[in-house]
């Protein structure tokens, strides 16, 4: 243990979840409960732009009880940002920064809560630190809702989006069935995963057998075969009277183009970007001629906190939490992960996997957890997902609305360095 | 007291919400309750189609717990439709078939669950038995999202469907507010609203200023002016940073469009329908340069009884039992209403209004609910609506996943007539 009283250094990364500042809560507890070795507590405003750009918020201002409320509250309170740092072989610009940033706020800990490529910038400066003899402890705190990052049973932040996925599939599927008989035939519902398809997937766990909803389940991981799909949008609506599809944003034709891209010209004669559940209403519209509504989650998928999953608040938590503890302890360049023990029950362990294993590494779904005809999950997937979404962790609520915290962000002053 | 002993008929229409199976479970119980008036009590299967195709639900065999989770459970439980029944002077048909059915079923009370339309409907059904000496009683049970039904301080649906859009709004907008550093300046939320402004207008009830989401609210009754739209756009990302949108579906511009039909063609070359939010999100990118998002609710926000207000749920139940009530009192022609007493605390009663007043009546939002700039709303506003998203009313969850009520739907032997 030589890091004794130094600072440390907390920032979000990439697409924000439900749950990231449940982890940040985490984090901010744990450091002070550890004031022993962390003096104070920074985080980045914009994530590592905070670094960069040192802009550094004090997490001291904030009080007890926002800090606690932290947990409910979606969004990244500290600011997060999409910045891939280089190789600093080839530039090392950015990271000789950060190094004077660090030296001069004399931060001895870093953790960086993002995804795939947040760990392999976490990695990269804590190579680059340790290649320039400053002791600094670097740990990568996973999140992101795709579910991707590899060594780890889930990521944090998939489990609420899958919860969300599956209720809204489940409710907007009563809808349609109530109506279909003179009305909405086929309801499509646009999810997240542009390369993976897990949270098409989750939908599936609204439904107890192939005839409830979602039908049909389109992930990137299959390509999208319109005659097979147009012949069992008609198959399902002439036995179940509705069709009800989840469909991945990242479903790709034979070509592998995003049917998304498929060609569509917007009101100005431009090729349409984002969209496969327009795309696909209008395919079964006029090739089928049934009356299509369609939805898309975009945003509100991966902000629903009011519909959290429970162990997916306590995993996130948990992580942040041990992030620091490892970090005291002196581990360096690692990611906090969680390992299954067994799926019914589910227990799970924390644990830590290398950051040079996790970097740029993407988990797709399994073949084995695809149904064979591609429309649908496995009894291995559902097995494996439904303890995802368990539990429900409602925040509190003040005139209909949920109370999420407010923090004062107040920024460390800037040294001239 | 005339109508001792008979059956009672009861249906779902038009399009559903997350609460109009609250006022079902009104009707059944209530119903129950009044077993020395109505024997049993039947439901149309796909509203007034059910009384037309003679294809009757017994209720009688769905059990007490059932019945009880109705209550939280969304979409129509006996299936709802969409269809107009003509002036009965100009074409009896269809009324004498529905006289035919209920005679033979020995119907003597009508409860009918929907908006304007249904309103009208059932004044249309009560004035043809009445003008054949048919002794039903006819009550009209509003319904709907839109919140456009007149004579009453707001239609059961949405109350919950505004709860969904300001939380979602609330939720959408710390996650852009989050990443637009570096990413998204524009998040678009379509919500439903063809001819009023109710929906999109809750949506300001997750902000505290003008300076929260939603930044801009785009009303039906308020013509869009691009130019001034744009600026707005652009002022708001200068100062804040980013901008939260919430349009109406049924946004138009000056020439009377909607700008969901403003020219934009599918991937087939075909005009494309729907879409406000995409067609807002392309000209802000085209013109601004913008990164943008959209989100479009659809059937999402009008199921998400997960989410249900419980100002609204009450609302709706205590509706349809109050119908019953009345019907066995020997009410006829009137639509059961609510009045509101006071704002602060919101303190309201049951009352009736005359079919006839309701019938094809719409309720836009008033002139003074909106602010002088169009994009928002007024203090006046904000004191009607809300105390309606007010409470929570979860469902129970198994498996992380709300527990709706399954329903026998046992149809009644149908009778050669």
């Amino acid at each position: 243990m030589k890091n004794t009283k130094k600072n440390a250094f907390y920032a979000q990364s990439g697409g924000v979840t439900s749950v990231i500042n449940a982890s940040a809560c985490g984090v901010i507890e744990s450091a002070r409960k550890n004031k022993k070795f962390i003096h104070k507590l920074y985080a980045g405003k914009n994530g590592i732009l905070g670094a960069l750009n040192q802009e550094l918020i004090d997490t001291s201002y904030e009080s007890k009880a926002a800090v606690e409320n932290l947990k409910y509250t979606p969004g990244g309170i500290f600011g997060s940002c999409r910045y891939k740092l280089e190789d600093f072989k080839k530039n090392s610009k950015d990271y000789e920064k950060l190094l004077k940033v660090f030296i001069a706020h004399n931060i001895g800990y870093f953790f960086y809560n993002g995804g795939g490529d947040s760990q392999d910038t976490t990695n990269k400066i804590s190579q680059f630190c340790s290649s320039k003899g400053f002791d600094i402890k670097c740990i990568g705190i996973p999140k992101t809702v795709d579910n991707d990052l590899p060594l780890i049973d889930t990521s944090p932040g998939f489990g609420s989006v899958g919860k969300y996925t599956a209720i809204s599939t489940l409710e907007a599927g009563l809808d349609v069935a109530s109506m279909c008989e003179t009305s909405t035939k086929v309801f499509i519902l646009e999810v997240m995963g542009r390369h993976a398809g897990w949270i098409a997937a989750s939908s599936a766990l609204a439904s107890k057998s192939r005839n409830d909803p979602p039908h049909i389940i389109l992930f990137p991981e299959v390509v999208f075969d319109e005659k097979k799909f147009l012949k069992n949008v008609k198959d399902i609506v002439s036995k179940e009277g509705y069709c009800v599809i989840v469909a991945s944003e990242g479903t790709k034709n034979k070509k592998g183009k995003f049917l998304a891209e498929s060609g569509t010209k917007d009101a100005f004669g431009h090729a349409q970007l984002g969209g496969v559940a327009p795309y696909l209403s209008e395919l079964i519209k006029l090739k089928k001629g049934y009356k299509c509504h369609w939805a898309v989650a975009d945003y509100l998928q991966r902000s629903a906190r009011h519909i959290a999953s429970s162990t997916d608040v306590e995993q996130a938590y948990a992580l942040g939490s041990h992030a620091v503890d490892l970090a005291v302890d002196g581990k360096n360049g690692v990611m906090v992960s969680i390992k299954r023990i067994s799926d019914k029950p589910y227990k799970w362990k924390l644990t830590t996997v290398p950051l040079q294993k996790v970097a740029n590494v993407e988990k797709k779904m399994p073949k084995n957890y695809i149904s064979s005809d591609g429309y649908h999950i496995t009894n291995l997937c559902r097995r494996y997902m439904e303890p995802l979404i368990k539990g429900e962790d409602f925040p509190k609520y003040k005139d209909g609305i949920p109370i999420y915290t407010h923090f004062k962000n107040k920024k460390v002053k800037k040294i001239k360095i």
